[in-house]
């Protein structure tokens, strides 16, 4: 058994450490932005972003990526930015198990989820396509601390589980892959509104705990109605690819820490900015709310929904993209 | 209008704010284990569990409770184990609604929820009892910070709902009354099971927040087995009295404080002992696994459920009554 991981960042490296364990043979492929990485692992070094040395794999320099195209699978372990490029020079030869965890939408056409938009392209790879969601933090997988993640496909992803799967990487198996990944996708949107809190916590000295109760149940329950009108179960919303990525990553990482600046009364532009100048690369829910929205109004030309039932959603776009203030925002979530 | 609050500890408290503040009559009544907080307040100091001081309303001392019985509205806020003896010194006498926050299991010939055994005992108070539920941390409601909780009733909440609700205490209206009750009651118990992965963090300094995501996903799913087997409705569970509640109350309290305990590797005695040295008050969670254990059993027995659906819930039973170890328990939950 051998798989090919396209991008050396944290998630696609941790993922060297179960598969190594199993005995897998892993070939790590990395993009132009990882070659520092790259020659740390050669090294020995710590990975930066999840502190371990992974084991002895074979390390591929971005030029080399035609090189490692022949595995049993392909993990594709790039940005949600980067899915599409390295898609396009990898599309021709690859006819094996193709496995993605990159989270939000893309455009093609119109706005989908990675999976759908990799089958658009390639229509014989929608069964062959497998998404990996759920509590995943890569430093804690890299750390072999118990984890449980969802692998969904339209085909059967418990052939390839299998290898994956060992005593601290469980693996549950799903055949939604469009509610696990729109799920996962909007998590990390609704991740802002929940960090709003803490923000405004830090602006005021005050606690709101009982707030941040109900935005995330709101938030919880506004995925579950998009899910569903988009085709996918709800029960994948309250399942470990939702309600569980929520609780793990509750102070929300990047999109958290714009969420916060919004919430201390920031408008858009300056949190961005603070952001850019506090050296935090892209904010991938930021560009993804915007696809989100674009995504609902298609649903709701279908007549599948109505935007009116996203009230937490309707008003954080009017945060990112309308200049509203969160402190108007939330008069209106709690009136 | 006139509600009568039985119980001056932090939540009987925090209620006086919004109904104040709505300008209804407030009678608040408390126990011989509240004289010295009822003195503070009667003093216009601030009440030590909530650090806010009460506007001028009508304190009552334990001596003076059939004063208070002919309100509009009784409010029940006294600790579990408070319910039925203070219950049975007003029962004659009540015949207006009855709203109960306190959260648990009430052992009356079977166990039931303390709604249920209270209109088991009183069956003309069947549609006239109100139970609170959702994420609502007293202190926060006393300093007016924006919170929204449900009112569940087989009778029609919203006549009494009006008198409570305001811009920032919004209340969400539930004939689900057993739903709301057993999910309250079990997420207390369940939090235990969530802070185990603190504690052990604690001890080996480790992050595993990706087992907290897995450990409360499967807390959240057996709640809603729990709750439908039981005849309520599990969209409560993810909902604000379970989701909502558990997200707010997160570190989970008293309850939390065990469990951070056993998942440093003390056994049952230690912890509870350890937690008496500190001077911790009664473990709700504690006690209320077990009645939720014989809760089981019935519902086993009846055929509604098997018992093998809650593993998460067994391992919790076996770490606190039969001197499981955490670091066992987790294994078999990981396994």
């Amino acid at each position: 058994m051998e798989v090919s991981i396209l991008g050396a960042g944290a998630m696609g490296s941790a993922l060297v450490i179960p598969l190594y364990d199993n005995g897998v043979d892993v070939k790590l492929w990395g993009t132009e932005y990882d070659v520092e990485i790259l020659k740390k692992i050669e090294k020995g070094e710590k990975h930066p972003r999840i502190g371990v040395s992974l084991p002895e794999i074979e390390i591929y320099y971005p030029e080399q990526l035609q090189e490692v195209l022949d595995s049993d699978v392909i993990l594709l372990a790039v940005s949600t930015d980067g899915v599409l490029p390295v898609f396009e020079k990898i599309k021709d030869k690859v006819d094996s198990t193709l496995i993605t965890i990159s989270k939000g939408f893309l455009e093609h056409g119109k706005v989908m989820t990675i999976p759908e938009t990799l089958w658009t392209i390639k229509p014989s790879l929608k069964e062959k396509i497998v998404a990996i969601t759920g509590p995943s933090i890569a430093r804690e997988v890299a750390n072999r601390m118990p984890t449980k993640v969802v692998f969904s496909s339209l085909g059967d992803a418990s052939k390839i589980a299998k290898y994956f799967e060992n005593e601290y990487y469980r693996v549950e198996i799903s055949n939604d892959i469009i509610g696990a990944e729109i799920t996962a996708a909007l998590k990390n949107v609704y991740s802002i509104t929940i960090a709003w809190i803490r923000g405004y916590e830090q602006l005021s000295k005050v606690e709101m705990s009982n707030a941040k109760g109900v935005i995330a149940t709101m938030a919880i329950k506004e995925i579950a109605r998009f899910v569903e009108a988009a085709g996918g179960k709800k029960e994948t919303v309250f399942g470990l690819s939702g309600f569980g990525d929520l609780i793990a990553t509750f102070r929300g990482g990047r999109n958290g820490m714009l969420g916060e600046l919004l919430g201390k009364g920031f408008n858009i532009n300056d949190a961005l900015n603070e952001l850019k100048r506090m050296g935090v690369g892209v904010i991938e829910g930021y560009s993804n709310a915007k696809k989100a929205y674009m995504l609902l109004k298609q649903l709701e030309k279908d007549g599948a929904i109505t935007l009116d039932k996203f009230p937490l959603f309707t008003n954080l776009y009017n945060v990112l993209y309308k200049n509203v203030s969160v402190k108007e925002a939330l008069s209106k979530i709690f009136s």
